[in-house]
């Protein structure tokens, strides 16, 4: 399996030099640091097994929610549910490191339109998740 | 409560006659006929009360997965995961009414760039969910 580069137009993330279920849990910790609880879990490897018997390498997806934030965000559009939590991925590269992604809540917020309160959210947002990603490795970009 | 207008750039929904409990319930099966499981479900009103100690409208936050879609676009662009599943909400108006509505795949995965295997998901994935809100109401644009 190659190590993909986990700089994206969409997300930014970083390899750590740690296997899959170290690298769950250390991301847990450094969302958890920057307010950021983890409101659902997606095990992509064993879903594609259970629903399509097909072999995934390790996966899952973290939806991150920092409850203040999503409460504003809420309060200034009703529908930016559609857009929440936001999305962590980590996943194994299959050779001792693992990748950890975060969704770029200015990206995906930005498709919303002109709306003051939740383009501040989601600078902040994206402030935390990046100091969260940037204390989990050693790219940061 | 006012009704809001579930017609955004970033989703499309309905607003149908049916306490909330109910909507939540037919929102699951119609889901369910184009293929979409519910892989996380997000209970936006216990999650701010518990957290915040704030108070906010019914409002759920269903993960909704169809696997052969899913598989096909993490095949296409491991980062994926970052924009999945395709977030449905259904929340209380108060009324008597309910709203349902989607994530609109295209403008979720538009953010993504031109990666022809991701815009075809996108687009079927799109298809599937507004059949699914058609079915469930009144409006469907």
């Amino acid at each position: 399996m190659e190590v993909q580069t986990p700089t994206r137009n969409y997300g930014f993330g970083a390899i750590i030099t740690a296997p899959y279920e170290q690298a769950v849990e250390r991301t847990r910790v450094a969302l958890k640091e920057e307010g950021f609880g983890v409101l659902s879990e997606i095990d992509v490897r064993k879903a594609m097994k259970e629903k399509l018997d097909a072999d995934f390498r390790p996966y899952v997806i973290l939806g991150a929610c920092n409850p203040p934030l999503a409460l504003q965000a809420l309060q200034a559009d009703l529908g930016i549910g559609l857009l929440l939590p936001c999305n962590v991925v980590v996943y194994d590269n299959g050779d001792g490191t693992s990748s950890v992604e975060a969704m770029d809540p200015e990206a995906a917020l930005g498709i919303v339109g002109d709306n003051p309160a939740i383009v501040e959210v989601a600078r902040d947002a994206k402030s935390r998740l990046r100091r969260a990603i940037d204390t989990l490795g050693h790219s940061g970009t």
